[in-house]
């Protein structure tokens, strides 16, 4: 038995005032289509590596990548035996930090389909 | 007459102290394959997107994109005509900012042969 994950996503954390410009922004830097709802709080833009616009709320720009899997325990307990730790779990998905200070996300899979480029990880 | 450009690295600013442990845990994390020598300041996960650790010294981690282009100059008036702001130059490469304050790298295309998912934008 494994478990599965890749790299889905580089998310832009960015506040309120500047949630639209910022997605306005990417979308013309990268040449993706999105929908955007200033309700929302993700704008997506979709491609093998999602780039996603986040409104955190204020005063908190940062960036950071999101790792998919079918296996969120599994693949949080991979990361920490390599050096990872935990910082807290929201809803479905844990924040890790990496052993430079770097924050990212595990979050579960959307789709039963997995792109090219993902790893399966022996569970033991 | 245009330019192409995509986005080539993932990077991760770390600092000297936690340098090795950071690439370690991102080779494990990722399941790729680096050569490691800390007298150099960058070591690259390589793949079709890399994903880059860099020695930035102390007390400066963070997370942010490069695109690499075939023409640094017409990609940065293309990037700053969308929003972006100019921070600094750095040998051949730009630090731009996006509208929401996260900064990224304009860095000159070091393949001759793009990948899938290359951009062209018409230049005026």
């Amino acid at each position: 038995m494994g478990h599965k994950s890749r790299v889905c996503a580089v998310l832009f954390d960015t506040e309120d005032a500047n949630y639209a410009a910022t997605v306005e922004f990417w979308g013309g830097a990268l040449g993706r289509a999105y929908d955007f709802n200033p309700k929302n709080r993700y704008t997506t833009l979709s491609g093998y590596l999602d780039y996603t616009i986040q409104n955190v709320g204020r005063d908190h720009e940062g960036v950071h990548i999101d790792i998919e899997t079918d296996n969120v325990d599994a693949e949080v307990a991979r990361l920490e035996a390599l050096g990872a730790r935990r910082k807290y779990k929201i809803k479905s998905w844990w924040v890790l930090e990496d052993p430079g200070g770097h924050a990212f996300c595990v979050v579960p899979v959307e789709s039963k389909t997995w792109p090219d480029g993902v790893k399966e990880w022996q569970d033991f």
